[in-house]
């Protein structure tokens, strides 16, 4: 059976432009079947531009659209139409089996919670996100969806992030460990000490490896890595904060005169390959593990290359029954 | 009057080689008096490498060291005449006024506690440390003395990292913001919500700028980052791991023939310019705030640079009475 995605067609910095282009690249690429929504004049403008032949694509218009600054919770109240809101309806009725966002991170949330609701056992829906390493990529798992956490959720990420890591990046037995702030059993805040323990207990199911320090997140020996969502968003954002910093101060080096900017394009392609190994893009982005569907939530600033790879990671999340094996693992380990 | 520093001569990764050069290079340039706290003979040794004539080092000698891996609590019941307990020793009987140490973290910050005790009014010391920004460097407090924080410890820790800054750094005015997953007030965990509103309250004392994220620590438009000690030092750790990793997978693409090896060889003074403005090394180290007397606690794989640098730091915090500042601010803005 093909897989159905809907998209929010007006989420992000640069939509519906490259959330279509996206979508059609993804739509030939992947063979899936998709549903835009958002505008349909502007969105038909944006398709027209492509070979669409033979694609399964399909708009759902709405004229209401959730700005990135709209504090989410006002915003679902009184934009029933928003084509985030409508893009996940379509998930809840069946008619999709994943939606795809660019836009605001907490109306995708929060519209997913309200309209496909919990998976039966999980407390909270958590933020599952990629993040690169000088190996292979690894899970931190919640990158920013719950603020306030306790040890039974931090344990129910554990079980989700590493059926993503399974699922999704192709991991056999990935490794469970806790963000924290030293080795040893003992340190850290009361919530990764008790974390800590129940995790200890489920050892083997879990192949829980203990607690990792932030500067271990890189070394990629960690594949899901485990905090709440406040340490988790703090960590994701400081580190592309550094990241663009460097290449930033870099750049600045290669442009001091002629000299060193010759040399910079000499260097270009050398670059290009370290970015190629950084890119989030290429994950295209977060799933919000523990809702009953699956919503996977893009970068704000995503282009047509982040947009299909999203499309990517929701239909093999929808392939690899990605809820279903969260229920099933979870039924039998259940705290 | 000459400020006194005593410094664990056997602490970090080089010792006493590298404490021992640094701090003749220090003595040389700053004027200042050192003690020297460790096993006599090896520090006899490294002194007798350079010219230290009209240089005022003495040595205290003790055999007992406290090694990276040993539990603090542990080794400071067990080792009463270990480097960095004399050390602190010699700082509470007023024989120097500032120790600087290179080892454990939590041995110099548990000698400090136990040894000097805290300043009037200050509920929990905090490690005060340096971040390169674009502009110029930031202050992180707390970077992990406190694992679980709440809000009044963070209001403290805001007054001393200002004073930090001011004293320290230069800044005039430095502005103050708490460390969120969002700018909007109402965002964040139980604890950043009540520590904004109490910083809200005195918003002019702290020239305070509201929540910043992650990636605008970066930009160096807050010049004192305030948050608990958990979320600062997997922060502190992350952001070090992000940049070792970043500089390694450049290095291996130059690495690659022997045409990129020559335009590695070309690049590398651009590349010395940019590890300069990053180089955690030209502060020294970080502060422990809150105490009664100046603790420098140094990155455990410093060399004579670091060393060096530290011991300015510790000097500037003396000579500019950091803790009288803190007390007096303390005093008039208590809650």
């Amino acid at each position: 059976m093909t897989v159905k995605i809907a998209l929010d067609a007006m989420g992000g910095d640069y939509a519906p432009g490259e959330v279509v282009k996206g979508a059609v690249i993804a739509a030939r690429e992947y063979n899936v079947s998709l549903l835009l929504v958002g505008k349909e004049a502007q969105i038909r403008d944006e398709l027209s531009k492509y070979n669409t032949k033979n694609l399964d694509i399909e708009i759902k218009n709405t004229d209401e659209v959730i700005e990135m600054n709209e504090p989410p919770g006002k915003a679902l109240r009184t934009k029933k139409n928003a084509s985030i809101v409508l893009a996940v309806q379509a998930v809840a009725n069946g008619e999709a089996q994943a939606v795809v966002a660019a836009g605001s991170t907490g109306a995708a949330m929060a519209a997913s919670l309200l309209g496909l609701g919990r998976l039966p056992g999980i407390d909270r829906p958590a933020i599952s996100c990629v993040l690169p390493s000088i190996q292979k990529p690894v899970v931190l798992i919640d990158a920013g969806a719950n603020s306030d956490c306790d040890a039974k959720m931090l344990y129910q990420f554990a079980i989700m992030g590493r059926i993503f890591a399974k699922s999704v990046l192709g991991y056999e037995n990935p490794s469970v460990g806790i963000m924290n702030i030293g080795e040893e059993e003992g340190k850290g805040n009361e919530l990764v000490k008790e974390a800590y323990n129940i995790m200890k207990s489920h050892k083997e199911n879990l192949n829980f490896i203990g607690n990792i320090e932030g500067r271990d997140i890189i070394k990629g020996d960690c594949h899901v890595i485990v905090c709440d969502g406040f340490v988790g968003n703090v960590i994701l954002k400081a580190v592309e904060g550094v990241g663009t910093m460097l290449f930033k101060l870099i750049k600045e080096q290669f442009e001091a005169n002629i000299f060193t900017k010759m040399l910079g394009l000499m260097v270009k392609p050398l670059f290009k390959n370290v970015m190629a190994k950084v890119n989030y893009e290429e994950y295209g982005g977060a799933l919000l593990l523990g809702v009953k569907g699956v919503t996977v939530i893009s970068h704000g600033s995503s282009k047509a290359y982040a947009i299909k790879n999203a499309i990517r990671v929701a239909k093999e999340a929808v392939e690899n029954d990605i809820n279903g094996k969260i229920i099933a693992t979870y039924e039998k380990n259940a705290l």
